[in-house]
């Protein structure tokens, strides 16, 4: 049987702890499994390097931040593959180029086209263990490419989509939780979880795994689990929906901080600003999310909208500009917001969340400033001081 | 015109540095001229990432230490390429691999086999500089190689030979002294010196430059200038023999410390036992130099050689284990001895050097312990005492 083993950067940060990992490599191996470790860069080293390059250049060239940062993982798989050697255990490292890893041409955050899989396939039919470096792959120019943000995991799932086997992913906690255990102690471990769930709880703030890796698993059906890498304890499977999953309406709750919202009052019911301001907007790469928009008494139009906080600066700018030939029009920029969204693939067959949530923050006299939902999640904005109440009362009455 | 420039560890040991080091670059390419940097690791990052491997394992996988020590020249490369980006210079930065360096199957102290150069002169054409990551490659199998000690400045002049120009290697030292100031204050720089008489000066014990990048400039006749780093003076051409080189008797005096002086005496006629002793020391890496053999009175053979002082423990189990089986013979070990060696490719031309130098020791009271000689050196070995005096009144001799 082969299985792909992912370990992130905290569970390799230190040498003993990459010890540690190597010995259930060990064990895994003498079961008679043929394994794949992915690894991520040792602790904080990306954002080290990351540092160190802005100390170069105050915009360093991506091509080279890639060059640069890929060294990490470069370190971890030949420290890793020399101690699973000392172990008596045949391992290789492989560099996401060793390892087949086709990207897309851009850098910094790239998508994988493609793996070539024939060496970790020879290296794995020979009972070598194979440690690729997660997060990079190459380009057709043959330069080095990064996949960004939770780039590991998707190295992780797509070797174990091309290989035909499961994935495992071990991290700092033990498993996904219907709610972030910080923000809710009692929360509940999730057993298993759609990778449909999953996908809505990430996009949604969950921070666990990435939505892109689990749309890779999705789409060729891999199973990934998700556990501790330090703790023996069960953790949770993100698979496709059993009968379980179906029975519950809410699966889980994310919430994500630092958001920024906009309202705009009086724009004109042409829709040519708007547009604009968008367009605008994605120029600069600010993300905007929960759009709403209403009539106004006065005949003009309403629109509110959420943004990161860290694109402030930029955001207002943006704002100023594009509103000065508006004159009527105002601007709301409010900050201390979160968004908290419910999700749960069974929304779509029972009725009724919405208006369970709806009722449940009205008793407790918390209002919300946006809703918005999908198919399978319902998301709110609200006031950062009502966060911890509306996190437990949410999680209690769904049992989360 | 192309040129190749090499900076060293300590010339990129940090940002500031490079940025300096950029600055020259730039100035050399606005004045039309097409160029590539190899550059080694920052300062002290390959004997980190080397103690980081003794954490992992005692005797670490060699293909994982290249894996793991080519990312210090990694860094650095994506490095000075993001500052000469940032200054306006287009470059682009190449691993070994990238760069077409194809080496021996050996791992952490390989050979190159050949450079396919066409990545390199395609940037180059396109005017951008190639910074070239120093002391790496790759082999036939696809694995990260590196080149050994020295081994930057073996691919900075192998890519000199294959792009048909010529090679500048800048340092912390001013050029090459007939002399290392160190040891004799009033040394001259070198203007030019040949191939060979380098090469046999850093076989001697000169640090400068490795012979193996001599052997290659010599071999592809790339002309090689030495300078410094960070100051404007001038260096030392290493090429071939000019009517000035001709001219000098000796050209350069070498001394390398920490050796071992072995002598055993009474060894059989036979010369087996002998071949069992070095085909031993060969198996366990003991580099031995200046074997002397001279008949004894009592019948048999007295036998001299020189070793490292590091490999002393080794150096003493092979003597006991090779000389158990001959009860007669005595096994000496000196330690605090020194080689002292003369170089110059005039000896051939003109007599006299050799006796020159006894005539000097002799009027010192200077005893040398052993004697040996090439077409273009003497080396004698001497006691530790000794260093200081030897070195000034030879140096004083020949004007070195």
């Amino acid at each position: 049987m082969r299985t792909v083993l992912k370990f992130g950067g905290s569970s390799v940060a230190d040498v003993p702890k990459m010890k540690e990992i190597a010995r259930k490599i060990k064990a895994r191996q003498e079961q008679g499994e043929s394994i794949v470790v992915v690894v991520s860069a040792m602790g904080k080293t990306t954002s080290q390097l990351l540092e160190l390059a802005q100390t170069a250049a105050k915009n360093p060239s991506k091509r080279e931040v890639d060059m640069m940062i890929s060294t990490g993982e470069q370190v971890s798989i030949a420290l890793l593959a020399m101690i699973l050697n000392e172990m008596g255990v045949e391992a290789v490292s492989f560099t996401g180029f060793q390892a087949g890893i086709l990207t897309g041409g851009m850098h910094t955050k790239t998508k994988i086209l493609d793996i070539d899989i024939t060496a970790v396939e020879k290296q794995l039919n020979e009972g070598r263990v194979v440690v690729v470096a997660g997060f990079q792959g190459y380009n057709e120019e043959g330069e080095i490419t990064t996949l960004g943000r939770g780039g590991s995991d998707t190295t992780a799932v797509a070797l174990a989509a091309k290989l035909g086997c499961r994935c495992e992913i071990y991290t700092d906690v033990p498993g996904i939780y219907g709610v972030d255990p910080r923000l809710y102690p009692k929360a509940h471990q999730l057993q298993e979880i759609t990778w449909e769930e999953m996908k809505e709880m990430a996009f949604l703030g969950a921070k666990v795994m990435e939505p892109r890796s689990v749309d890779i698993a999705q789409h060729y059906g891999v199973e990934i689990y998700v556990g501790s890498a330090h703790e023996d304890c069960a953790g949770t499977y993100i698979r496709k929906a059993g009968i379980n999953v179906e029975q519950r309406s809410i699966t889980g709750l994310s919430v994500a901080d630092n958001i920024l919202m906009v309202t705009l009052r009086n724009l004109p019911e042409d829709t040519a600003p708007i547009a604009s301001l968008f367009t605008r907007l994605a120029k600069e790469e600010i993300n905007v999310d929960m759009i709403a928009q209403i009539p106004m008494e006065s005949g003009g139009v309403g629109l509110s909208f959420t943004a990161q906080a860290q694109d402030q600066g930029m955001l207002e700018e943006v704002l100023k500009e594009e509103m000065s030939t508006l004159p009527g029009v105002t601007v709301e920029l409010e900050k201390n917001i979160f968004k908290l969204s419910v999700v749960g693939s069974g929304m779509r067959t029972q009725s009724g969340v919405a208006a369970k949530v709806f009722q449940l923050l009205s008793e407790n006299d918390i209002r919300f400033k946006q809703v918005t939902t999908s198919e399978i999640s319902i998301s709110y904005t609200l006031d950062q001081a009502h966060k911890e109440k509306a996190v437990r009362i949410i999680a209690e009455a769904f049992e989360l």
